[in-house]
């Protein structure tokens, strides 16, 4: 966690837009206190005949779906600023595609359901989930 | 949303047949007044060495998972009821394949965390979304 | 239900790890009495330049996003021994990939959304599971 599943049809990302968008994806969540190794990132670019929106294919589009499971929104309010601030990452990126759907939606499940390298992960804020910032590894603690 | 992503084996769908499913899909929340371009469908076909049904490979199969955001069911009755049209949408397609495996499931996710073109989408039923679905277009309101 | 879907970077599984893997899955859940068809495992491989671990390519890395349907923790005890199984059946898949970042995490939904072959699962150890695990087919009861 976080989980981000990126779907989209063909040429929209160069390997360097891949690079830099799950950097920049990354630096947010590091900010907020996460290892950086819980952020994983996955494209699948996708032909034509197989991504429709709105029951026609071929348009330039990005569809992200988002598992968030090491924080969880307290309220409606906090869910919109989580919101909000995926909107600012993935918006100059999608800005040089005139014409492209973009959305995202973002799920959250239960911290109980999630193991990493077969080891639960320290809890929220605690020292130990620090210290796996800190060496960005798990670690037993 | 809604998002459906269908995962099959080889040899399942046709261009035209993808092309005929999404359009039903599409359809159908169209009826219920959603936007038409909320509606995002992606297939994926996977080799037989990938696809395990009950443990093993070869078995022809079609497994979607749904992602409802726009709308949430009330109660379980609703969500019986979105279940079975959804199974009435994908049963004629798949009683062309004998003895295929077909399943589908739906999750239902916060509006609150969902974007599309960095917009958040207006509310249910409202005037705003009514304009959208009459432009099939998203738009600042 | 249970769908566990397995994305890794390349030349993580050869099919017959992957075969191996599937047939674990599939056994723990047909000894809690599911019927086996029940489970479908997905592989999916990308390449490094598509795949970020903490905002880097080139990691090998399998991430495991798992729904289950058919039967939901009643509380935090059972999430956790959920999550303590799935990590006892990756492990040793694992354990063969020094440095591997790998991860699981599990979403648990609604029953009353889902249908396979267009029929609704028989309640949860209910007499017609129990035909539906014997015949290891789903029939109309």
């Amino acid at each position: 966690m976080p989980l981000w599943r990126i779907d989209h049809t063909e040429g929209i990302f160069t390997d360097e837009d891949k690079a830099r968008l799950a950097e920049s994806v990354t630096d947010h969540y590091a900010r907020f206190g996460l290892p950086r190794f819980y952020v994983v990132v996955l494209f699948s670019e996708t032909s034509a005949s197989s991504f429709y929106v709105g029951g026609e294919p071929g348009t330039p589009a990005v569809r992200v779906s988002i598992d968030h499971i090491a924080r969880t929104s307290p309220d409606e309010a906090a869910r919109q600023r989580t919101a909000a601030w995926i909107g600012r990452i993935l918006g100059p990126f999608m800005a040089r595609i005139p014409g492209a759907h973009w959305e995202f939606h973002a799920d959250e499940t239960s911290r109980d359901l999630w193991l990493i390298n077969g080891l639960v992960p320290p809890p929220e804020g605690s020292e130990a989930e620090q210290e796996w910032a800190r060496s960005n590894l798990p670690s037993v603690y």
